[in-house]
């Protein structure tokens, strides 16, 4: 048997990995031939490392047949993933989708890459974003634009584009993302997978390019709830070398996943701010809130229309933070940046320390909001984004960043686990998901919803005519 | 037998009280005469509330007499206390020791006022401050210099002057007091009491105004360690309507006070940092080591010489913090500020948003950095301050700012808990102040650590000849 990658996730492969129906050698290379077959135009690569990748699988087959009894520290074994050029993998260029960064290779993995390559992971290469990972369009000047695998002329949504796109299309079966206002969610709900933004400091941020430290966040792109579980698994945990990372021991983020959402308290976003999103959005959320109610919760619309002074802040902190990293950068050589991060670089660069205390301050109220929200109610569902993935050609990158991100960014700024998942199509054929929100460190109910969510419908069985 | 000022511990006057050997309403007046006799002088007050401190020690006095066993949950009551004048007392004015709000009378009481209040305590009055909390000296333009009760030509440092005198002349036993930098823990020092900075959101600042919310902290002056621990036991705890409020259980501060320091692992501040400090100073520093080593402990050496990046990054940020706070005022009125604390609100004004995210980043690898720290140690031992009390004279405040918060204000930016204990004089008789510093939420240990300390020398049964 071959591996079908129009319908494989993590779990399965493993399993059929296990059994021995294909070995992880041919599981690696039809990735690396769908890469081959559709890369020329999704554009999901800036980096392929096949030897790398080709090497990691046969020493998988090595242990699946040497000691397939001794498997447990190895739950991604075989398992070919993507991963986001933010992030050092030893020996090959973390470019960040930029220009100053296109031969800086580093020596030493990133933790999260370590870790997953230690649970067993094949590294297929490193997938593209938007420049410097600020912005959302995934078009990028020096790399190109990442094409949507349902709708080549529409966006990806970003910035981890290309780990949306590779996932989405069947080029690997998971990627891995960062999300600073949306980066991980927003190409996830646009390119019809799944995407999980953990609790700030649940994940190391070691070896990643930063954009924003207070507001940066690692997480996994995959193809079903259970395997976003999975990868969380293996990627959480505290990191006393990384200043954000905190020292709360992971949960058993795959053991809830069955236990269903009866009698839960869920609060389905609604006011203005919400209600004016794409019609289409909003009645495949409002089917998921009846699905919910359908799995035995009971759902009460609640008005958070204050969110946008929380996105607000998010945006200013994240345009200072990053305007600060990239200080010299923009000194120097202010012309390798594309437009649009220039633009909001320069904005950054130009915020009082006022601003910034008021962004800080905002954060706060926020946080401290959410946390009343939620001793009333375990989750909170809301689009993931208020329109579909826009087209390439719309000029308007800016405006485009500023709803796509709508929805996403209160939950950098709170730090609390958000997850994207499929919930439906648009007539024209466009994928829309649904976020789930929960309190600080509870993944395992965002988790626990999701799967219940996806078990109750037929969205991620879906697969992209490429 | 009349209260002796001079000799008063809460503890002991509570005790006292309940023995009936005399009554709140005397143990009031005796503090109110106090008042009378040296604020002339010492100027700690800026507003008495002689009725109101009566009425609650009458009111104390019925209690004592129709519930005596009934005082579990009284465990201030009738014992009178100095408030900063930064923190609401319904019906009196919170100026904040500023021109702004001399006429800014507050309708309910601040979250630690109240509290205290419902344990029974007798407000005396709201005690002279620095304007606006922002810097050491107590010299006040508006409301006057509060004068070291030890040496009358002396500061008491600052922010909470007032408090640190009242309490170490015997106007009230035990008082309130903010710290952003230093502004509790150095007044205690160069007036001879005990001051406790408890970890940040350990106290509600809800009720007080702020310098910079991400740097303030509230706590108490006392006489001695164990009023501190009594003092923060009712003052600390969860409040969900400060948003830097933690939700920690608090920890029973009283009932370790006697376990000793036996076999802890103690680190004495060294490197030129430290060394450059008044050779009295060092003297009295050292001593503290070799009692802590004749208790039990383990003392080293540990060069601290990178803290000055801290304190720098604490300064910053209060100043960004504070202007922010300040800026509609710094527009209107900017003659109404003393010149020191224009001035530097004016440079707080002017810091960029790259400024305050350099600090911030500061602040995640200081807390980082201590967090190590404290896996090797129990506590750290090291001066409150460089230098004891200044001369009012001396007309360089902003360099006796920085001299004075030399060796507290990083222990605001990492938010540990910090406790300032009477450990000298110098030879005109000034005091000298050690401070006792540990891990985040450890109040236990630097309480128990300085009740040790005390208890092994005398130097806090010493009163000024005021």
């Amino acid at each position: 048997m071959k591996p079908d990658l129009s319908s494989l996730s993590l779990s399965i492969a493993f399993e059929q990995l296990q059994h021995r129906e294909y070995s992880a050698l041919e599981l690696t290379e039809a990735c690396l031939l769908q890469i081959v077959r559709l890369d020329p135009v999704i554009n999901a690569f800036i980096t392929l490392a096949p030897e790398l990748a080709v090497r990691g699988a046969m020493q998988a087959d090595v242990l699946f047949v040497k000691a397939p009894s001794n498997l447990k520290e190895l739950a991604l074994l075989g398992l070919p993933l993507g991963i986001k050029d933010l992030f050092d993998v030893s020996g090959i260029a973390t470019t960040a989708g930029s220009k100053f960064f296109a031969d800086s290779i580093p020596a030493e993995d990133s933790a999260v890459v370590l870790k997953l390559r230690l649970s067993g992971a094949v590294i297929l290469g490193k997938t593209n974003t938007h420049e410097i990972a600020l912005g959302v369009t995934g078009v990028n000047p020096h790399y190109g634009a990442v094409k949507n695998p349902w709708e080549t002329s529409h966006i990806t949504g970003g910035s981890s584009s290309g780990s949306a796109a590779a996932v989405a299309s069947g080029m690997c079966l998971a990627a891995i993302g960062t999300d600073t206002g949306g980066s991980i969610r927003i190409p996830a709900a646009l390119c019809g997978v799944v995407g999980l933004k953990p609790t700030y400091g649940r994940v190391s941020m070691r070896g990643v390019i930063p954009l924003s430290r207070n507001l940066d966040h690692v997480g996994p792109i995959t193809r079903t709830v259970r395997d976003a579980a999975l990868m969380l698994s293996e990627m959480a945990g505290f990191d006393p070398h990384d200043p954000a990372s905190v020292n709360i021991p992971k949960d058993d983020y795959l053991g809830h996943l069955e236990e269903g959402v009866k009698g839960w308290r869920v609060a389905l976003a609604a006011g203005e701010y919400v209600e004016t999103s794409d019609i289409e959005v909003l009645a495949a959320v409002n089917e998921v809130a009846q699905v919910f109610r359908d799995l035995g919760a009971q759902v009460e619309r609640e008005d958070i229309s204050w969110l946008p002074e929380l996105a607000l802040a998010n945006n200013q902190m994240t345009l200072a933070d990053g305007a600060t990293f990239h200080r010299e950068r923009l000194r120097e050589h202010a012309d390798w940046f594309g437009a649009d991060v220039y633009q909001r670089l320069q904005k950054g660069a130009a915020l009082s320390s006022s601003d910034y205390v008021l962004a800080r301050r905002k954060q706060a109220e926020g946080r401290r909001w959410f946390e009343t929200f939620f001793e009333k109610f375990d989750i909170l569902i809301l689009p993931t984004t208020p329109v579909p993935a826009p087209t390439i050609d719309d000029t308007g990158a800016i405006e485009a960043a500023r709803q796509l991100t709508r929805f996403t960014s209160s939950f950098n700024l709170t730090g609390l686990p958000a997850l994207s998942v499929p919930c439906g199509f648009t007539e024209m054929g466009l994928p829309i998901g649904v976020q789930i929100v929960s309190k600080h460190w509870a993944e395992v109910k965002v988790l626990q919803a999701g799967h219940s969510f996806e078990q109750a419908t037929e969205w991620h069985k879906r697969f992209p005519k490429v």
